[in-house]
């Protein structure tokens, strides 16, 4: 394979365990050595993955949390030095400076942890459980590409996709867990329709990894999707019950044209100086 | 109908002829009509239907452009009057203070003309004929709700979505002319999936009024629709071929209501303190 034909992303949808920590580094080691026996490059995990999601209250999520240099994270930074592959992943995180709990994604490569971004939206009761990121999407260069990462209820706040466009970035990897609501029948999930959206209006591609396995009473939209800079699903969105790698080859020099027509340029047509509420300006 | 039934909005999806002044005024006369026949109570009409899109040059579209007290506006106005409604429509617009072309969308409504939106984010070739507009969308009550304004492109800048929907508009109302582009088989519109996250994303209604009728070679992609909150068509999108109108029932305070999970809010939840660089700042 020549590098113009593009990267292979590989997002892993999985069906973690809550409180099965060992069982969960299993499932991801597996997930990232099957996802490498078939030529991925870049590897997306979903969120939380070494905990599980619906935490009963904070002690039980810091009983499962772990540092940056703790098992979990040393052993994707294993696999990426081994296979050579870059590593985007979900951990439920215990800062070692602060003691708190972070929904963190980190960043691994052959050369170890890159990059270790915290959620800074967090949704409904995580609210009481981690404490939200301050720092703006990781956008890291890679072996395999310029590479971003956010995390879930980040994907729905388009100013915040918007910072990794306008930091070059040409891949944003997501680990999410979407919980699934009600949609009118035929239709794709909002959650889709909203990163097509993101991708679409940035000219960048977005690898989503979602989890699946029904969790305390919760199901999950599945949906794990890699979608192109024109916004359209190069593969997936997966089913909703199904553990499945979605893979796609991403040219992704394409990230690198933000020019839409003879005179458009989705990134120099922004007015920001018209835009001053937007970022609290009034 | 009561008023908790809602509000009853028609998108006019019409077939104007470039310079045909005459035909076109009537065109849209007849379409507001037959909406108010038919129920509705705020009927969009596509972006420059008093001209058509396809212009030679600025000289064609100067010969085109009418004044805010003209003819078509005038029209309109005295249907709102008439029919108790609300029209949103685009026009070609010589602006009376500077002499420029605008690419503009008025809000008429029994009152007279409210807010005349000049097109902030120029298409293409758009950029040899009009000056942008430099004032955030107009966002205007009425009698049947807190209407917004945007125009076509416009619709790609979520920052410029965000500000209606921070200024607690209901309904956008988006008269639009999209050139048909290629898509995959079986995706719906990019232009529609952008809509979709827009709406979602601001819990807000969104009612797109698009062009069809092949111009000077130009095709477009139809697909007029209206949007609910929760991101998913309630009408539309139409055929690309069609004239039609496309109506649904909208219960605007359903976009009073931002709150989206028990401790989530799509507004309160913004960190706009951290999105600085999207609207300029570093």
């Amino acid at each position: 394979m020549s590098a113009t034909d593009g990267v292979l992303v590989a997002c892993c949808q999985l069906a973690p365990r809550i409180g099965e920590p060992d069982f969960n580094r299993g499932l991801a080691h597996a997930a990232v050595l099957d996802a490498a026996q078939r030529g991925a490059q870049v590897v997306v995990l979903p969120e939380l993955v070494n905990s599980g999601y619906v935490f009963k209250g904070p002690d039980e999520a810091r009983g499962l949390a772990e540092p940056l240099d703790g098992e979990t994270v040393g052993d994707w930074a294993a696999l990426a030095r081994e296979l050579e592959l870059v590593i985007v992943g979900g951990v439920c995180e215990l800062d070692g400076d602060t003691g708190a709990l972070r929904n963190t994604a980190v960043v691994v490569d052959p050369g170890g942890l890159r990059a270790a971004y915290r959620k800074a939206h967090l949704w409904d009761r995580e609210s009481h459980v981690f404490e939200a990121g301050d720092r703006s999407p990781a956008v890291i260069d890679t072996l395999h590409g310029r590479i971003a990462v956010v995390v879930c209820y980040d994907l729905e706040f388009p100013e915040w996709m918007r910072l990794p466009a306008l930091a070059d970035a040409e891949l944003v990897c997501a680990p999410v867990n979407w919980p699934r609501e009600a949609k009118p029948p035929g239709e794709r999930p909002q959650e889709v329709v909203r990163v097509q959206a993101s991708a679409s209006v940035n000219r960048m591609f977005i690898a989503v990894a979602d989890r699946v396995g029904r969790e305390r009473g919760v199901d999950w939209v599945g949906a794990s999707v890699i979608v192109d800079p024109a916004g359209y699903p190069l593969a997936g969105p997966a089913g909703d019950e199904e553990t499945v790698t979605v893979l796609a080859r991403c040219r992704l020099a394409e990230a690198r044209e933000k020019r839409i027509s003879e005179h458009n340029h989705v990134i120099a047509d922004r007015r920001p100086e018209l835009y001053g509420p937007v970022a609290g300006r009034s």
